[in-house]
Order: structure tokens, then C-alpha cells, then sequence
């Protein structure tokens, strides 16, 4: 049977602000190491999972960050843009749509885009003895093997060893799930030896998970029929939006593993964490023999057990002890390394009072590039706006505001109004209100401009897409 | 006898980093509310001493800052330029020359700008018997009553009483100057009661001490002598230059204090510091009921006993206990309470590497207002200029750059090259390398423009002025 992988890639992050943002959730950062967790989880499968068998189902607003870190490491996949969040159910449901019509005897591999796995060598045998046991129709999960007792996972409890295991590897049935439990049931679970956190890594026949959700989620089934014919048609971007606007967020443990009879748990040594707050981003990364994990443009004095991130301004620490300080460019987090997981609660309250930081990271990714917002002020904001080789934004008018542009890298190709203008290095032009535009690099180096807005409305919002290579229209 | 004062307001500042700089040093700070050092020492004593008795020596680069900061306050003061730096007697001696030429018999109050002074009535009243004591020859020091073993600050000893004090006030003959003292002798002179902290705070006749610094500083008198006949005159600048660039750079204290039989010490209790380190600052301030001192920008999830200032960017903080945390938009100090003393030496470490955040502030003043680099970068800076109504930079050239400018609030009058241009908002022109400009503000509201320079050379030293109000041609 053929092997696919679907790399679940949706969803934000609060828990790693302000690293992470809404909009620049924890799969795309490089927390260990230099390539983010989302490029590992594809390094991780590759040797066994070629690209055109590796599906990444991501949000409509996230996939070409996806595309853009796939093609930096030299990979591709097939990308499943979302129209909205609706949880794991629903994003296995459709990856399986997708994957039934290429291989309708498909077996495939559900991984997190945002989990760390120290021991990859392991994770590959035990996902190998997997896919014989899903071969023969169970839905098989890994259980983490817990080395602490963590409050901020799920667990999975076993029941009966199974006697028809395909290897050496115990194989047990499931015999509960749990939420996340509090401290001393934690310790009780990790002393019993029965639990295991669940990792959400599974392993199926296409054809036995769509059966499941069938029995157990008969609304997602219903509408994923709907959406399996339109695949590759015309409408399939209306009938996803159609279906999906529809449908209930569920995840797929508690929606359907939970009432399956099929489901079996493999214990797991793997060195696995989701690095879900910052005292374990600590935890795993390389310290220094005080304990300490400092970037680069840190000067500390005698601190002690302490993770210090920069994202390059003059940091100096002195005498700090069991500490995580992470500074961005908008925004800072100071915090005891005991309490990170009250970072969550902490954002909400960031919400409640507007803080932008929550949503939107200080460099913006787009299709075409990125930009940066350097100031922003009453009537005015600063932009440096990145463009690169080949990418163009939209053609675009806005109503509120007039951009001046300087380019200070780069040669920029600029349609303003009718003329079609180009501009190299230390050139500079004026869109006025109103004006139709477009910026593009046609040139082989990146395209740096500055741009000054001035109006009395500054929103991103404001703004008419003509014309958009990206489909933004 | 006429009374002058004499504040003391050169030297820079590095034990307040990252919110000093050694181009905006501790006493332009508004430490605590909302004047700054300096400005509070103007406070305290302008209704003892009026505005045209008033000497402020400081430094030739930051004497517009003094005189921004007395007219922010509605007050003025006649402002001595130092041409460098060269330690208190210079300083003192310097004004003495000043204060001699009016007031031949003036009694003059020496006071630094930078020191803090909880209890200004009981200060002004131990100044009033001091001057009485000076009027009769004697050379008077406060000396500060302490309040806990400090080793940062240096200690006088007391000698015997003297029995002819003007007032209640007891005073005593000085048996030594000590340099700041380890703990174990600063615990033994706190319980002593015999030794006060040197705040630096002095009152003599002018007269007087120019005959101590004949009798004890020689060279300093001769300099003195040569520059006395040139004040005022067209060579008063040079005389200065010359002169001063040959003085040695010794203190008050340990070159005619110590050796003087006239000193006499006034113990006082006026609750004050020089709030030369964080916790101090922390100490100072006005805390929440949990020992917090947090700017508003701060979200905070219960921490205790810990200083954290933002200059408004996004700050959280969770648990942090006994924490000095100082946020500017170009650097971060994360620091223990008890080890706020270690911010000099961490400085000179920064300074080694060849940080620029030791020496200039984010915002630079300028006599005609200030500038804040938004970002630089290979080949390019933005800045966002502040011209202040009435205000002008200079007629200037750049020989390695060029510079985009883009009105974002107010009117600008530019000259470039031969023409003479006037912009408002939303307008912008283009100064080629090598061409004279030069930017005005002759309206009444503030001129704010955004500038991109690009060039391969972007230091502010590639700077030809021409014509300067501000005398810096």
C-alpha cells in the first residue's frame, strides 16, 4: 500500500508569545536550531515520504509561509489551504478526500507541524511497525512515554497488550483518554506506567479513518462527500468555503479515536515535546554550562538557568536566576521559568486591551515578500517593504492614504496610474490617494523600498485589489 | 552679600544604562515624576536665588539641552560652557571666575545637578545657615546623614565641634575625606555617627575659595588668571579651549577640600541620594502595595518588589521577584535588585565590544530639536526629524549621501541647492549628495519629516555646515 503523510500545519499560537502570533504561529519558528519545527517535520519523513505523497494542510492565509520554508530547505509537498480553522477532524477529512482519489488504498501518517522529536531514527522504526498494524485496519496512535508529570498534555491510558503485534514493539488497546489533569493525577499516571501523553501522531488506512468518521461524525462525513467531488473542479474553492463555514471544530481524538473500537497505542521513547511554553523551549536547547541559553547579541554577567532570546537589539543581564526573557521588536516577555505556562492566560489578557502584538508579527510575511513597519504615528507610518526576485504585489488603489517610496535596494518595476516607471537605488516616486499602483522586482536581487504613508486612515484594510497573481482579489 | 548658585551639570552618566547615555546623561532624566534632575535642582532653590545668579556649567554639547530643559520649566540661567570636561575644581573655578566679575563679594552654593532631595524646605534652611557660616570665611559642606552601610558613596569624618555655629545647626571641624569604603567599614562608620556621605554640596565666598585654590592648585589658579581677562571678550572660546585642554582633571574634594583647615561639615538630613543605580531609582519611587514600580505600558501577573520601565513598547511580565527590567527602543537591561551596582562595569564591557547604545540616546536632541533613527542598514538610515517651531538646521552638505524627505506634520522651508521650496504634508523632495540644504521650520507647530538617506558612506560625520545659528560652523 502506498505511504502518504498529512503534516497538520493549521492553527495559532499564544503560548510562545510574543514569538509566536496569531498570525505567525510556532510551527514557523526556528526554536532549536536553524530550521523551524514545520521544516523538521518534513526533514524528519522525507527519506520515507517523497513530496508528491506529503500533503500540509494549513489556513488559506498561512500557505505560502509554508511554500516559502518548503522551498528553503529544497522540498515541496501538496498544500491543502483551509478556508477556516475547524480543528483536526476536519483537516484529516479533507487531506483523506484528497489522498482517496490519488490512492484509494492509501495508508497515512497524521503528524503535528509543531512537535519536537529528539530521537527522529526512533520515531521512523515505530512509525515503520505503525503502518503494518494500520495495514492490517487499526487506527494506531503513538503514546509518549512521560518522563515528568506535565499538567499540559492529554493522556492516553492502555488496556490489553495486544497478542498479534507485527514486531518486537508492544502494541496495547486503548482504554481512555484524559484531558489535561491536574498535578497529582499527573504523578499518579506517570507512576502507574498505563499512560501515555498523546502526541497526536497517527497512523491509518484512508479508507478505515473515513469510515470512522463516518460512524462517529456522520455531519463531517456528509459534508466531506460533498467537497470530494468538487476537488480540482472550478467551484472547489466556493464549495469548501461552503462546507466548511458549516461545520462543527471538533478534534479527531475526542470526535472519533475516542468511540473507536480500532484504536491502539504504541508506547514511544522518542524525545518527543510540543515546546508549548518557554521553559521547555529551555528545557531542550543547548545550554551553556550555567544553564544559560543566550542569543548572540547578549552580554550577561553570572546568570544561572536562565533562556535569553534577541531578535538583535543591545541586550545586557546581570545575576538573573531560573529567568526567560524574549525580546521582539514590538514587544517583550519577562517571565520566571516556573510560571511560562501562564503565558496563554497573560495573552488573553493582551487581547482584552488591544494589543496588536497578539495578532500580527512586526515583519509581515506576504506571497511576494515582507514588510516591516519601522514607525507608526499620527497620520504617518513607515514601512520597509521587501519584494523579491520575481514576486510583485497586487495592483491596488487606496482610498485613505498616499505612499512615498524609496528604494534602497534592488530596481523596482512601479505601474502608477498609467505610466509604468523603474527605479534603482536611491530613486523615489509618489503614489497619491486614489492613484492605481503596483510594485514589482523583475530584477534577480531582493527589492528594499521605504515607504512613507501619510492620511488620516492607515489601516491595512485599506486597499483595492485590481489585479493579484496570489488570487488575493 | 549677593548669594549665587552654581550647579554643577557636566559629566555623563553610565550607571543608569541603558536610560543614561554619555550624550544624555543622568541629570536630563525625569527619573522620578515628571522633571528631570536638573530641573528639579532649579526648582529647589529658585526663590533663594534668582535666575540671573543662577550658573549652570556644563558641557558645550549638551548646553542647549540645559537651556531646553530651564525653558520647559519657565525658567532661564546664565549656562557656562565647558569646552571638555576636566572634573569639579575646574568646573567651580570656572564659575568663580564668572561670579567674581559681577559680585566681587558673592557668596555662591554649589550644588550637582544630578542628586535627589526628598525633604527641599529642611535643605533650603541648612543652605540659609551655611551661607551664614560662609559669609564668615569658612568653607561648608553638607554632610549627609546616612542611612544604611553604602559603599558606593564617599564619607567625611568629622572633627571637633566648633562652638561658634550661627544657628542651632551643629557643625564640625572635617577630620577626613574616606573614597567609597568596602561594607565592613562602611557598617563601622554608619554606627560610628561620626561620619556623613559627601553629596558634593558646597557653600563658600568666592573669594575664599579662589584663595584655596591658589594656596592648593596652582596650575588651576594660573589657568584661571588667563582666562578671568577673556571672558566676554572675542577670544573668550579659544582662551578657553586652550587653556582647559591643559588643566589636569582633579575634584574639589581631593584638591582643595581635603588639604583646607577652613573646611567645616553641616550634618543634614534631607533625604537625599544620587540615585546612581537602579535600585535606587526602585528605592525612590512611588510603589504599588506589592513593591512594584511599573510603567503603564506593563502588564504584569504578580511580581513583587521590582522596577520595570518601557518607553512604550509592549512589556509582560510574570513573577518576577526583586527585578530591575529597563526597556528603551534600542536596547535592554534585565537585572537583579542587588546587583545594580554592576551596570558601570557591564557598561565598560558594552563599550569594549563597540556598542553604540553607551554613547547615544535613541532620540538625539539638537538645538533645533531631534532626530530618532528608525532603522539603518547596509547602504541605508531613516531617520524621523523633529524641527521645533523657529528652529533650523544648519546650511549644510553631505559629500557620501543623499536624503528623501517626506513632510508627515507641519510646514518645512527647505533650501536646496539655489532654490528656496516650501512643503506641507504629504510632500517631499530629494537632496543629491554634494548639494547645500538646509531645513527650517518657520511656522508655529512642530516640523516633522521622514528622512532616507542612502549612500555607501551614513555617518554623521560626513557633515560640511556652512552657515550655523547655533555657532557650529
Amino acid at each position: 500500500m502506498p505511504i502518504h503523510a498529512v503534516i497538520l500545519a493549521g492553527g495559532g499560537g499564544r503560548r510562545l508569545w510574543p514569538l509566536s502570533r496569531t498570525l505567525y504561529p510556532k510551527q514557523f519558528l526556528a526554536l532549536l536550531g536553524e530550521h523551524s519545527l514545520l521544516q523538521r517535520t518534513v526533514l524528519r519523513i522525507h527519506d520515507m515520504i517523497p513530496a508528491e505523497r506529503l500533503w500540509i494542510v494549513t489556513a488559506q492565509e498561512q500557505s505560502f509561509y509554508v511554500q516559502s520554508q518548503l522551498g528553503d530547505i529544497g522540498h515541496s509537498g501538496r498544500i491543502i489551504a483551509e478556508p477556516q480553522g475547524r480543528n483536526t477532524a476536519a483537516a484529516v477529512g479533507l487531506a483523506a478526500c484528497h489522498i482517496q482519489q490519488r490512492d484509494p488504498e492509501a495508508v497515512t501518517v497524521v503528524l503535528p507541524a509543531d512537535h519536537w522529536i529528539k530521537k527522529p531514527q526512533e520515531f521512523l522504526s515505530l512509525i515503520q511497525d505503525a503502518i503494518a498494524l494500520a495495514e492490517r485496519g487499526a487506527l494506531v496512535t503513538l503514546g509518549i512515554i512521560p518522563d515528568q508529570a506535565e499538567t499540559g498534555y492529554g493522556y492516553i491510558c492502555r488496556g490489553e497488550p495486544l497478542t498479534n503485534a507485527p514486531s518486537e514493539q508492544s502494541v496495547y488497546a486503548v482504554s481512555r483518554f484524559v484531558e489535561k489533569p491536574n498535578i497529582s493525577d499527573a504523578r499518579r499516571y506517570v507512576d502507574s506506567g498505563e499512560y501515555y501523553w498523546n502526541a497526536g501522531i497517527f497512523v491509518w488506512r484512508t479508507s478505515v479513518i473515513m469510515d470512522e468518521i463516518a460512524a462517529h461524525l456522520p455531519a463531517l462525513s456528509q459534508g466531506l462527500e460533498e467537497i470530494a467531488p468538487a476537488l480540482h473542479r472550478a467551484d472547489e474553492k466556493d464549495t469548501l468555503k461552503r462546507v466548511y463555514a458549516q461545520l462543527a471544530s471538533v478534534s479527531i481524538d475526542h470526535g472519533v479515536l475516542e468511540k473507536s473500537s480500532r484504536l491502539v497505542v504504541m508506547p514511544a521513547a522518542i524525545g518527543w515535546s510540543d515546546l508549548g511554553k518557554w521553559s521547555t523551549i529551555h528545557q531542550f536547547s543547548d545550554q551553556d554550562e550555567r544553564g544559560n541559553v543566550l542569543s548572540p547579541s547578549v552580554l550577561d554577567i553570572e546568570s544561572e538557568n536562565s533562556l535569553v532570546y534577541s531578535s538583535g537589539r543591545t541586550i545586557a543581564t546581570i545575576g538573573l536566576k531560573n529567568m526567560i526573557v524574549v525580546d521582539t521588536p514590538d514587544a517583550l516577555l519577562v517571565c520566571a521559568q516556573e510560571r511560562t505556562s501562564e503565558v496563554g492566560s497573560l495573552v488573553q489578557q493582551l487581547l482584552a486591551r488591544g494589543d496588536q502584538t497578539v495578532h500580527t508579527p512586526n515583519m509581515v510575511r506576504r506571497p511576494w515578500g515582507s514588510y516591516t513597519v519601522l514607525e507608526e504615528g499620527p497620520q504617518f507610518k513607515v514601512k520597509r517593504i521587501v519584494v523579491e526576485p520575481g514576486g510583485g504585489l497586487s495592483l491596488q488603489r487606496h482610498r485613505r492614504r498616499s505612499e512615498h517610496w524609496v528604494v534602497i535596494s534592488g530596481v523596482a518595476t512601479i505601474i502608477r496610474g498609467e505610466e509604468e516607471l523603474t527605479l534603482g537605488v536611491d530613486q523615489s516616486t509618489y503614489i497619491p490617494q486614489g492613484t492605481k499602483h503596483r510594485l514589482s522586482n523583475r530584477g534577480t536581487q531582493p527589492l528594499q523600498i521605504i515607504e512613507v504613508q501619510t492620511g488620516a486612515y492607515l489601516g491595512e484594510d485599506d486597499i483595492e485589489r485590481l489585479e493579484d497573481v496570489y488570487g488575493r482579489v
